[in-house]
């Protein structure tokens, strides 16, 4: 079925419903990070390298970067930042920005097929984006929401999604090159949150035939214990078609719902990267009562 | 849709697609326990009594009952187990037998309407245990095998049910009282096993609209962190239509995936079970790093 090939200059990475999940690092974002804004913001990249390094150690595939400092000069920074990252590490990157020349300004500079982060079903938007998403050969996030905002309504984000794919393809790209992010709402705002992704998945899956991907974390907003909720939304999120997340690999209770996702799915052989994982000692933070004793003594 | 009503004296449980999972407690079962198989054995109930009451306050919905120990009187002891454990809690029971003479003795002794565990498409088992589930107005668990085994193929699989469903239709029993257990695979030596769990549990929901439930554990026999891998079997098999499950509610992991997957399906209003669960503290063996450090200086 449909496989979303992204590279960088030496590493192919392909978002596909008979692959393993992707997962695309959340971490170099300074929204919401001060400390990171004002050292991007100087010219300081060193918790960039850090946030770089650290996510591909933990299992990210692909990086996010977004340099979306409020009065900053953003093209620069987001162009400087897709250069270092793609220095010290060889995964694909997600850029990301609202702005359109700094994606214009991080797509210039990028080695590789990289994947735009993000289109809208804005008539604007298309028609600024999808050119230079094509000009580029690259592939594209589409966000289900336009000029009326986000619908509560999934049948109207996946009619949105569907108009993005339709003219994508009118720009010369392929809808293999469209991964569509359904939205995801929280779950303590909207009860029905999850049966809503789950059902614009479904039809992803089976009548657009499109990879999708979305910020899993979102869904947890305002509730206790997120990571736990979190667990359960990228299962059964996978389990209903969800190919790639854009989220925080550096969450141990997530990477192991991704891999048990993957084993589950069938797309672990013979269980190998779970075992490979698993087999000698569980992982810090997800360890039962026995393994945690042993490491408390081990550390005194 | 399909509610399956199960019952003690005194409280009623409801297995269905639009209802909270039910949890049925596994631990009281002599097999693989010599310890509780010799107790048992010699009339001492104070392991199955603490057995009972701890999975209950751990969220167990209902429990099972099995007294499956080699060469005892194991109508005698599956009749005293169940009066005991109806004496002490008030939750529905699934009595667990393959001989019919226990389910016989432990279905005289129940008060309410009980699950009987289980029957099989074998034409023998079939033609015993279904009069016994209809005398006794019970539900039923049925066991996706015949006389051929287990089949591999997940449709064959799911034709066994159907059969099990009619023939209990045919003794009077309505599908609404058949609990189809798809049979689950251990997913080491089959790497579609998740696949097809999913791919009949589709199936019972869609085409033969009943409920399910099956031994959850036995997905990730062979395979290190256990818990892990069957916390991504239960969401991703609740997402695909499973209804209950058998299973040990003293692992927290197993429980978290549970309470996440009804938040997830619209079953949690407000998310309120969750955060009655977890705003206070996240629960032992499954919180981060940060709360582990905070609850190591408390107890220092």
């Amino acid at each position: 079925m449909t496989d979303t090939v992204v590279s960088s200059e030496t590493r192919e990475v392909v978002i596909g419903f008979d692959r393993p999940f992707v997962i695309i690092g959340e971490r170099i974002n300074p929204t919401g990070r001060k400390v990171l804004a004002a050292e991007m913001a100087e010219g300081n990249y060193s918790r960039v390298e850090w946030d770089a390094i650290a996510q591909v150690q933990a299992g990210a595939h692909m990086l996010d970067v977004n340099a979306g400092i409020p009065l900053a000069d953003e093209p620069a920074i987001l162009a400087e930042a897709v250069t270092l990252v793609q220095r010290i590490t060889d995964v694909p990157l997600s850029i990301d920005s609202s702005i359109v020349a700094a994606l214009e300004a991080g797509l210039a500079v990028y080695k590789g097929k990289a994947l735009v982060n993000s289109v809208t079903g804005e008539e604007e938007r298309l028609e600024t984006v999808l050119p230079l998403v094509k000009k580029h050969g690259a592939a594209v996030v589409a966000i289900s929401n336009d000029e009326s905002g986000i619908s509560e309504d999934p049948d109207v984000r996946f009619e949105v999604a569907r108009k993005i794919v339709e003219r994508a393809e009118d720009h010369g790209i392929p809808r293999c090159d469209v991964v569509v992010d359904p939205l995801v709402m929280p779950v303590g705002a909207i009860n029905q949150a999850g049966r809503q992704v789950m059902h614009i998945l479904h039809r992803l899956q089976r009548e657009l035939k499109v990879n999708s991907t979305c910020g899993a974390s979102n869904f947890s907003f305002g509730l206790p214990n997120r990571n736990g909720i979190n667990s359960a939304f990228i299962n059964m999120a996978i389990g209903a078609g969800l190919t790639s997340a854009i989220t925080n690999p550096l969450h141990e209770e997530m990477m192991q719902a991704v891999l048990g996702a993957d084993v589950m799915m069938g797309h672990d052989p013979d269980c190998r990267a779970w075992i490979r994982k698993y087999r000698v000692a569980p992982p810090d933070g997800v360890q039962g009562a026995r393994g945690r004793r042993q490491g408390r003594r081990r550390r005194a």
